[in-house]
This record gives C-alpha cells, structure tokens and sequence, in this order.
C-alpha cells in the first residue's frame, strides 16, 4: 500500500486533546496512519513526499444539510417575503426539474463544494439516484436520501415511499462506502403524522437514522400547535420519529423543554445560519444546544437561499451571530465553530472515522494555500482558518485517500462540461 | 489621452437608474466618459481594448472605517470578553507600535484590501505620515485621519492634537488628489468635552469633516449618561461635533429620537457588522436608520476584530444579519448593500465622484471572475455579487485610472517584501 508523507505542515486537527500539530502526516491507502510533532525520522521511508510549506491541512468540511440540485436557482429570487419567493418563484421551477436538471445541478454543486473544501455533504432532494451517481464519479463522500413531501393522494404517498426505500437500500455503503443513505419525512408540516410513521417503519427494518426539516421557522411551528395541538419536538417523539437516529435540519424555534427533548434523544442539529438569515428565518439558540450538549453540525442548506456554498462562511456566521445576538463575546468560539464544520458534522451522520486529522481516521483533508495576507501573522490558525479564510482559499482536497483537487484543479469532474450543461438546464427550464 | 474600452462586459454601475449593464464602458485618463448597452460602434476607435468576457465590473469597494495596522493583532486575542481582549491584549500591543510597525501592518492591509476589491478606505490611527506613505504607493484612494485620545496630561493633549492639524493639514489632495483628512476625537468616552470642541475649532479652520465612534456598545452609552447626563448622540450635538460633516463609526445602540438627531445633521454611519457580532457589540438599527434616511456605509474595523478585511463579507453580512435579526426577509435587499459598499461609501466621505461606474466619475472599478461554479446561473449578477462573491473572486483592480491589480497579482506592491517585513515586525513586538 502506497505510503504518503506531507512535511512541514501546518495541521489543525479538530482532535481536541492535540489541536494544532506543526509538523507531518502520514497516508497510507485511505486512512491516515500517524501525525505527528517536527519531522519524520530519516529511517522512515515513504513512496511520496508532499511538501506541506506554507500550507494549512484540516479535516474535509461536512455540510450536513442542502438540495445541491437548488443550485440551478441560485439568485433566481432573493429578497422576497418567503411565501411568495416559494409560491411564485421556488416551487413553480422546482416542479418542472427533470433527471438531467437534478444531474447537472448537483455535479455544479458538488464541484463547487469539493473546490471550497466539502468532502462530505448530506442531500436530501428527488431524483436522488442521479445524485448519487454524481458523488460517485465525483469522489466525495455523501449522506443522502430522498425527501418526501406527503401531501398528495395515497397511491402517489406509497409511490414515494417505495422509490425513498429502494434508493436508500441500493445505495447505502456504495461507492467503496463513502455513500451512506437515510430515511426523510420532508417536514412535520409537510407528511400527515401515519405517514410519517410509516417512513419511520421503513428506516427501523433497514436500520437507517431519519433526516427531516423542524421548527425552521415560528410560523411552522404555531401551524403544528394549531393542527396537532403539539409543537413540532413533542408531535415528533409521539410519533416515533426519534426512536430512530435523527439529524434535525435547522431548529431555530426551540423552547428549553425541547431542547432537553431532543438532547435526552441524542437527536442532532444542523445548523443553517446563512439560510436562517436570508429567508429571515430568525436565529438558532445554538449556545443554549451546546451547553446542554446537543450535537450541533452546519449546513449551507440549498444555494437558493445562501447563495454559495461555502462552508467556511457558515463556520465564521457560526462563530460571529450568536455572540452578536446574545451579546456574549466568548458565545461559540472558534474552535467549537470548527468542531460543528468538521468532527461533530460527521458524527451528526454517524461517520466516527471522518471529521479528524488522526490516526485511524479516513483520509478526508483539505489544504489551504496561507501564503496570503489574511493569514498573517502566523498566530492562531484555528482562528484564522473560522474568521479568515474562505472557500477560495483552499487549493488541494482529498478524499478517501485519492485526491479529487489538487492546486485548485478538480481532478475527478469536468468542469467546462457541466458549466456548460448547467446553463443548458437553466436556459430549458426558464424557456419553457 | 489615452482611450481604453472595456468590451463584453457586465457591469454593475451602483447608478440606480440603469443598476446592470452587459455592454462596455470607456475610459480616458482618470475617468469614466461612458457607460453603454452592446457593443461600441465600428467608427470609434480606442487606443486599448480590454476583453470583458466573463467577467464582472462594479464600482471599488469602499471601506468606510478601520485601523490598518491592526492586521499585526489579527488572530492574536479572540473569543474574549472585551475588556479583558483590549486590556490584556491589544493596548500592551498597540503601545509598543512603532513607526514601522504602522508602515509594515498598514501595507499588508493595503495588499489585502486592494486584492480584495476595496479601492478606497478610511483609516483612523497613529504615526498616519507612514499610512499616507503606503496610500501614496500603494495607488489606493484613502480618507485619512489621526485619531486621537484625550485621555493624557494637557501638554499631551496639545501635542497630539498639533500632530493630528499637522498632518491634516499636509495630507489633504495629496497623492493626485487620492488622499483626504479629516480630524477625529476617538470617541466620546476617550476624550473630554472641552478636548472634543478643541478639535472641532481646528476641523472648522481647516475646513475637514469629523470622524469618529460611538455608540459601539451598551457599557458605553451608560457610561456617557452616567458622566455627562446625556446618551453620546445628546452629548456630541451639544458640544458641537455635528456643526461639522461627521462620519461616525459603529452607531449600534440609537434610539428613534437619536436616529432623529443623525438624520437632521446628515450625520453617516459606517456600519460595521462583522466587528459588531465578533466582539458582541450587538446588531445596529440599520433598517431604522435607511427607512429615516440616515446615510449608512461599511466598514471592516480593524483586522483584530473582523478578522479579514473583505468588503464583499461585510456587504453580505449587511444583506442577512438584518433579515435574521428582525424576521423581515426583504430588510436590507442585495441592492442597498451593493450601495452602502460603493456609492454610499463614497458618499459617507464627501466624495462625489466615486462609487459608480457612470460618466464623469472617476475610473476606480473593479474585475470578479465570474466564470465559476458560485456565479452560476447567469441570473442576477447583484445577488451573485452580495450573496455569493468574496474578495478572492476579484482579479482586476483600477483606482484612478490605473491598475494597480492585475489578474491577481498587485502592480505597485512588492507583496514578498511586504509579507516578510510584516512578519518580522510581528516577531519583534511579541518577543520584547
């Protein structure tokens, strides 16, 4: 098995009891075998040197919520009150997506992920066979799973179900097992409670943990009061949703007695500040989640509402609105913020061998290019790479233990190609 | 002259009557002479073609407040509680700056600003001959400004207040006309009143506006009530400082009354939202003071507490803080943030004839590379540009008629130079 060496490198862990290593790392196939302090001893023989100066390795980001396909609605409508900018502009173009639009709009995404240093990402979206294709070819790591919205009649309901079930059983542990699949109810607003049950059925026979929206926004949650006479944490544990492994996506309205809910569940959170921003979804009570030891990831959530997806913005929004808001300026630090976009992402979808720069783990790693003025002085660099860096900044990433980026360079996808494709997609849909 | 013309291009003029063009636009000297739809008639000849393809243009990004030599304090205190971050961290540190300590951290900032698409910044520090200096080189535009604190014996005092007319007085319509001065008391709570009306007589004689913070945090306004009987907006109108053109860093903590007050005096503030949140200063009434008609810019702060210095962050954080905070999803839509970092910007420091790309105004734009994931769909290039762009996606740079940047790379800096001697002063101001 081919043995890798990179020296002098700066090397930020997310591995608390040993943060920041100035020194080297060693591959070999897809794991990371050592890191350590200084440089190798000369009797060490490796198959390849990588030169790791003035270079900032860290774990691959895990974006644990989005619909990579929205990236063909990227601008398409801001700044619109959200019942308009989803009646009039979001559901109208999303009806009309067909394979080849959730193909392309995917790989742009996943192109745009991979360059900005995403290894692994969640989707959860239709067409998801197409999705799972891309991450193939792509070579990044995925979660992902088809959402199902249960207003419609029961045929179409069982129709979905089934096509949910099939591609989480066909796909789970694919791709040399960097996709993994979940079982998602849309939302509570969205699927009636039986057939919510059901869905919960199915991810108990296969044993897969669900992926659903929750409490995104206060109206969301008073129309669960009105109609279930329950808030969306309560209507969810009585119908069963948490006796499965759940990742919750955003969860801004959140009392103290559910936030004890969902930690006595180890239920989990994805974080989507940005997205929670833009559609004026208000803001996560993360630091309440965190003292009480819910496990809190990122998202970028769809390129709709974001717009990029650039999971180093979410780590620093992360870092900056909860001490804005609470006024309290040690509120989410930066090394929790790089715990929520690295080690807790993956652990919010059950990866343990991702998400650290270790020994043992999958060799995930991102490197950022530090020659640069925001980089300086060579101070904290857990600090620089939360309120510093960006998506630009990274130059090579690694996935698996193969590179899939090297000097900027997506190795495993065509870039010309599915620009010009994306277009094709956008031009048909906007056309017809 | 010479007569370049900038062809196939889309350019965002921050003009709101013709906000996006896809055209081209003329150049002669230090000017814009036009600005049109299409493509240039064949009779027209140009001494230069620029091919603008897949690119686009926007006025340079105009930061409306900072300290430029703080870059050598970035990431060297953070997640602090403020008074424990300034007094153990920043004020040993800052007292130790020497003149080549603002002159290096001055140019590193200049690099990044300028790389970054800020063509015209505010700086408010000491040793400010050395920051004219690096704006001088550098072909940057600057608003500049020796801040001072009164705080000191009265021999003290007069000194620092000489110095700061001295070089007022010497700066302004320097560097062909790039520099301005103007005087600054550093804040209310950091010089007493009759040090403030000292400083107001000399900006009164010299005929130069008023810089300077306030209202950055509760703790503050408090203080002045608690000192002086009056919130600091009160306080500052009844000593005078509002008889002056003033600018005024921070404002987050105004009532209505005082937006009233701002209002009538045509007071500006410089929004600074990510040093806002960072150091948990709250969030301003931003959507309050635009609805009174309040002139609002942006600015970075200092790279201790941003921690980069990317307009294109701050213009975004303008666009989603304000929609999060207050639950209105069309407060501060793309388009007031592009003008707050542009031509309200320049506005904000009393220049007319920057901040637009628009016949007559002076040739500062700037060149994003837009031929990548993140900009895709070709659908709103204001959206793309304030939700998705960052300062890594700017390649050209013109100030005055001059590139200063050019795919990437800085024409008037030497960056290696700068780097290093950057470094070397941050060694020595941590190891003495």
């Amino acid at each position: 098995m081919k043995k890798t060496c990179i020296k002098n490198g700066i090397f930020i862990t997310s591995d608390t009891s040993n943060p920041v290593i100035r020194g080297y790392m060693v591959i070999e196939g897809n794991r990371i075998t050592s890191i350590h302090e200084g440089s190798p001893a000369e009797s060490e023989i490796f198959d390849e040197y990588i030169d790791g100066t003035n270079k900032l390795y860290m774990p691959g980001l895990v974006n644990t919520h989005g619909h990579a396909a929205m990236s063909l609605l990227r601008g398409y409508g801001d700044d619109m009150a959200l019942q308009i900018w989803l009646e009039q502009k979001m559901w109208p173009m999303e009806a009309k997506f067909t394979t080849q639009d959730v193909k392309w709009g995917t790989l742009l995404s996943i192109l745009e992920m991979l360059k900005g240093g995403t290894t692994t990402f969640v989707d959860m979206y239709d067409h998801m066979n197409e999705v799972a294709q891309a991450v193939e070819q792509s070579g990044m790591r995925a979660c992902l799973t088809r959402g199902v919205i249960g207003l419609c009649p029961p045929d179409v309901q069982v129709a979905k179900l089934n096509e949910a079930t099939e591609f989480a059983k066909n796909w789970h542990g694919k791709a040399d097992g960097r996709i993994t699949t979940m079982m998602s109810p849309h939302a509570p607003y969205t699927c009636p409670p039986d057939y919510i049950e059901k869905i919960v059925q199915v991810a108990h026979d296969l044993n897969l943990p669900i992926h659903t929206h929750m409490s995104e926004t206060s109206r969301e949650v008073q129309a669960n009061v009105d109609q279930y006479g329950l808030r969306p944490v309560a209507h969810l544990e009585k119908i069963g949703v948490f006796s499965r492994p759940t990742l919750v996506a955003h969860g801004v309205h959140l009392t103290d007695e559910e936030i004890e809910v969902l930690k006595r569940y180890d239920v989990r959170i994805s974080h989507n500040p940005g997205s929670n921003l833009k559609l004026a979804s208000g803001v996560a009570r993360v630091p309440e989640l965190l003292r009480a030891g819910v496990k809190v990831s990122l998202g970028t959530d769809g390129a709709a509402s974001n717009n990029n997806l650039d999971m180093f913005e979410e780590m620093r929004l992360a870092a900056l609105i909860h001490k804005g808001v609470s006024g309290d300026p040690v509120a989410v630090p930066a090394t929790e913020a790089l715990l929520m976009g690295t080690k807790w992402g993956a652990e919010s979808i059950w990866l343990d061998n991702v998400g650290q720069l270790a020994p043992g783990m999958k060799a995930d790693f991102i490197a950022l290019d530090i020659d640069q003025p925001h980089f300086l002085p060579k101070t904290d660099f857990i600090s620089h790479a939360i309120y510093s860096a960006s998506a630009k900044d990274v130059v090579d990433v690694c996935v698996d233990g193969k590179w899939v980026v090297r000097g900027g360079q997506c190795l495993t996808l065509d870039e010309e190609k599915i620009k010009f494709e994306f277009e094709q997609c956008f031009d048909r849909l906007t056309q017809s």
